[in-house]
């Protein structure tokens, strides 16, 4: 017997539910978990059903394919452990956080492999027998770091890439190349503070709260679909540094709660918005 | 075109979904949102059903019964405001939130009367134009008095009885009579500081975090199942005064909470627990 | 004996706490409560000190002002109630909170008068035998309308002025009559989310996190000093009128927070920043 | 030019912060942050200084102790980076926060060595070349054991010893070798669920909340001066083993925040309560 999950992502109408559910009862397959929500305004249906049984995949999904209405996405995935290559620069905290996790419980993942564009975080990296590539971007126009970048991440086939910090925008080719499926954390509640230097801005304006967001990337900076974004409660004692220090502590935890979701296939991405399932 | 609510909570078995989706569809009644929930350990089911079309309500139920397991409840709830009655004692604030939202915007309720063991909140209810009961429990017994509030809480045939900071115990008479139907605030985050003067106790254990929680009534003090809970952090510098202000703020939304939660039919007991859509 | 409060705010130098100290037990007063903090960027020291004893008000701050760095703000502030006036629009759930911890208990403050552009709330606020003036602003220039506010603001000379969803924009001339005593909550976690319709603006984003800021008003729309946000996490289930109903949750709550703190004398403001002591 | 941060605690009287401030003024040390907190219903007084300057230690700590009243502690610390032991078994996510965050940046600390009564996590600590010794406990008496792990101990002289899902329990003789130097990180909100399994007990209560807790260790089982707590929200949907996994992250985040919060001399100890300055 298999576990899997089967996601449906189409234009809403009446009986969706009941139409897939029943192909699952046709294949003899138990529902062990099913959630569904539909967004009124914009006419669209979502489910994430966990399925258990004795798969026959292609009929399967050809009973769907059948049943479900034109524009519908589905995708029916095994319980696999996925692979992700992660992109840093310098700040260990959230590469660090992962590794652990992976290693040592709290996030099931294979890291693959992590690529810096500078070289500080190898030696953080090797401990836990990962490969690490850095890829400089000196002397190298966008176009051509990104090209190396892409070089170098495209042999490990990743079901994600992972901006853990990297910090150089990156170019619609590259993000077209891994679309939804590039996941960057980003150091302030967006949609405040967008741009270079966040906690300094959150310092210079006296906010009480700072935040960080881990959304999908596109082409637009600091937009994109957010996937989850968490607070912390500062105060006027808090310098820059300060401000920068405690941040940190809510990226990690951000960037490791989206990734979990992700992972989970328990993210739809659709438009600029996205559906977190619990 | 009306909108009701199923609720089914029931044996687990394969193919409860779609047996109650396709009976859905077959009274031609389209889904506007569903949750659904399995117990596992407990071999239990739970759906959460919003309905819209035109409604058979007897042949839609009759059908249900047909097909759902052995021991099945379920219930079709039209979309009407729920009416409450509210016990008190001496304490305002929750209350007072309960009649300011449901007056002003924020829960949808009806409060048929207010009932206290004191009449120091006669006043507050009376800007309201609701009727206040007072039924002093002084020279009565605790069956003679609560037999005095179950005659003036009868008549007003309430969906819920709320305890708004009431502080006497009931008896498993009372409780029986609304079992399920009967909403307490207590004031820690249970089971933390079971018992009289949470508050103080808090302060003498020296705790970093005080909480509330509501909870339904059952026979057992502080204990039935827990709908919601919330907490606030504090430091060494509140006394249990301060605690006991801070404890309000938390008790006051929390109760709130709670009861929409319970209005919007989100709400499943089964043994000492809840399941609560969202 | 008497109780007051020594605010002091001024250049940093050495031994300020010392010499503000030494004079106070010159006076033979008892520091009951003692926070200081010192802006180490800009320079700036600011203490906040419960004094109890007998106080000759005129000596002591005649020592105070000898003894002080030129630049220095001091004042000694009485444990009397303070006297707000709150401005409205609409919409009851802020003004409903203070209405209700003020008589009932949470907030210690006279409400001296409600001023609305509109007439909406004048029946919640009768209920609190509180004086409401309807202040229409059709056929009124802005400076006619605030001209008329400031003349029914006037007579009851507040301590601070609140703007509970008073939704009118201000003209530089009202906010200097009321310089650092006008406090605004704004329906959204500052500084996403600037101008008109923030929860329609956040639910087009997709953020998973909404909040609410309390700030002092100045002439910048949506900028002056921040007191006090928090913030509620929602997820893709919640439409834009969802929104708006958990914002006003927390609208309320920050509102009444920072009203307290600003009561309380805990709340430094210089430039655009608050120190605000716990 | 030296930064030191001097801790008082002592019986309250009058004009201590002038009395204190005073001796730093006379010594022509600049107070960069102070701190004051009086405990009034034990009557106690509570400052932490951070003073910079040219120090002469033993005079300064004279004039402190013919000035402070009898009974008073003080203790006048360099800003040098602490040592830590760090005790465990076989869970590894307190462990690997803390390693990653003195290694690559968040705290400030040296980990001098981990002791195991296991050797699961010997590989982990290896990583970052650290003393690991194991001291497994089979086949000893508690009292044999602990004489070993003692004896482990003490060549490293600690400043604290953190036990990092440790889960033996102490006894006296070993909690008095440490007296306020040992940390513990409780995996529940105590005092709710003390005592083995706090997540199946939390599942079967059915609360929605879950916490932990950093105290210092007394004689009590989980008894003893808090530190810090925090919770996080959890649902129906959450088993035993989810629980137990959420659990973990507030695990981490509530003893690295203990931890930095003891490391930065900020927490007071007195009967079974802390003053945790911020």
């Amino acid at each position: 017997m298999e576990k899997k999950t089967l996601l449906t992502d189409c234009p809403d109408s009446k009986g969706l539910i009941a139409q897939i559910t029943n192909i699952c009862q046709k294949h003899q397959l138990n529902i062990v978990k099913n959630n569904e929500f539909v967004d009124h305004q914009h006419g669209r249906f979502f489910m994430r059903t966990e399925i258990e049984g004795y798969f026959n995949d292609q009929t399967l999904l050809a009973d769907l394919d059948y049943s479900l209405p034109k524009g519908s996405q589905r995708s029916l995935i095994s319980a696999q452990k996925k692979r992700i290559v992660i992109l840093v620069t310098k700040e260990a905290h959230c590469l660090g956080d992962i590794l652990m996790k992976s290693t040592y419980g709290g996030i099931d993942v294979e890291i693959a492999a992590v690529i810096g564009n500078h070289d500080v975080l190898e030696d953080l990296v090797s401990k836990f027998n990962i490969p690490y590539h850095t890829i400089s971007h000196e002397g190298l126009s966008r176009e051509e770091h990104e090209e190396k970048m892409l070089a170098a991440i495209a042999p490990y086939t990743p079901d994600y890439v992972i901006l853990a910090k990297y910090i150089r925008i990156l170019t619609p080719k590259f993000v077209e190349q891994y679309a939804n499926k590039l996941i960057n954390i980003h150091h302030s509640f967006l949609p405040a503070f967008i741009g270079a230097k966040p906690y300094q801005q959150a310092f210079d304006r006296g906010v009480k709260i700072i935040g960080a967001t881990a959304h999908f990337v596109n082409n637009e900076l600091d937009e994109g679909p957010i996937i989850t974004q968490d607070v912390a409660h500062i105060d006027h004692a808090y310098s820059a540094a300060d401000l920068a220090k405690a941040g940190r502590d809510v990226e990690r935890s951000v960037l490791s709660r989206a990734l979990q979701q992700v992972l989970d296939d328990k993210v739809f991405v659709y438009g600029n918005r996205t559906v977190v399932f619990k």
